[in-house]
């Protein structure tokens, strides 16, 4: 099985940018994604890297396809025919449990829906399915599966449907990330401020930026 | 095991007010308390609602509770030697498949995160154990589960932990949900709006309003 991380190498995490710099941002990515590939490869799998640019990583292959995410990874879903895991690289909440429960499917295609409408994990054993990550992706997967004949299998996950990418998600990894995203958000000052109501995250202190 | 479903049968769903007004908002909790009874029923299991005040339902029988939701839950649980599974209303996305994962955990305390570090379904096993639904309730139930010395396991799952309780969630239910819960804001006239980001929700008519 061959399992991709799509990674934006040039700006990711736009939406945090009202909290971290784009030097911070891209930090913050990197930290999130080798939390990823750390899971990935503590199942057992090798994880390659499909990057819009040069990534340094020493957990991963990379693949640099300068195109947008979904001609990439259609790109190289033409080019296999082993069963393909894309999994995204904001998901850093991800343990080997929850990431096993998708890899160990035997539908033709699994996925895991993201808060949203969002597609945060994919299995795909079928020639014929693509993706299409625009919009609501999740409906269109199952779209897309159906005009394909493709079985479908969907995995219920918390882990795999938090994917961390607005400030307010934060929150999510401080109480629920035992990884190096939770204490690298904890280094720059972020802590969860408890309220009567739902959990909110503040900034206590600014330590490296 | 005894399965309650706490329901605030005065003034539900408050957070769903600008789109809602109270009696409406009565009534989508009333839709959703149902849903979330059949999948328990589903399941083989007589649930029990604990409610603040009076409600009419042929599905469970109703135990009337003034008090708010700490002590009335704590008070059930003080009076029954039984294994007791104490499940939110608002969680119309609960399949079977997602409640049979906590109602099968053999753990003495077995706990499903809500988004923002609520605890919308919880099984208890073990005498000591209360309940503490203040604040970030998924840290603190794990603090007094470890303070009675209980096992606990978590439950990983969307379908649990999306909780319908703000305007933004709507989009989960008319995304996910297989339940009266989605055609009740269906015909109220909420539909998904496909954007190039996540999905919003937009009303496009007011039939029964």
């Amino acid at each position: 099985m061959r399992i991709i991380v799509p990674f934006d190498a040039q700006d990711p995490n736009t939406r945090l940018a009202s909290q971290l710099d784009a030097e911070k941002r891209y930090e913050f990515a990197r930290t999130m994604l080798r939390d990823v590939l750390d899971t990935i490869i503590s199942t057992g799998h090798e994880p390659t890297v499909l990057a819009t640019g040069p990534v340094e990583t020493e957990e991963a292959d990379v693949i640099i396809d300068e195109r947008s995410l979904n001609p990439a990874v259609n790109a190289f879903l033409g080019q296999t025919a082993e069963r393909v895991g894309i999994i995204m690289s904001d998901l850093p909440l991800m343990t080997e449990t929850a990431l096993h429960r998708l890899l160990a499917s035997t539908s033709e295609v699994a996925l895991a829906p993201g808060r949203g409408g969002g597609t945060n994990a994919l299995l795909v054993d079928h020639g014929e399915f693509r993706v299409d990550y625009h919009g609501v992706s999740y409906l269109d997967h199952l779209t897309i599966a159906n005009e394909v004949d493709a079985s479908v299998e969907v995995i219920d996950s918390f882990q795999l449907a938090v994917d961390i990418d607005r400030p307010a998600d934060f929150g999510e990894v401080l109480i629920h990330g035992d990884c190096r995203t939770h204490d690298w958000l904890s280094d720059e000052g972020f802590e969860l401020c408890r309220s009567d109501g739902r959990v909110e995250v503040r900034r206590c202190r600014y330590t490296n930026s």
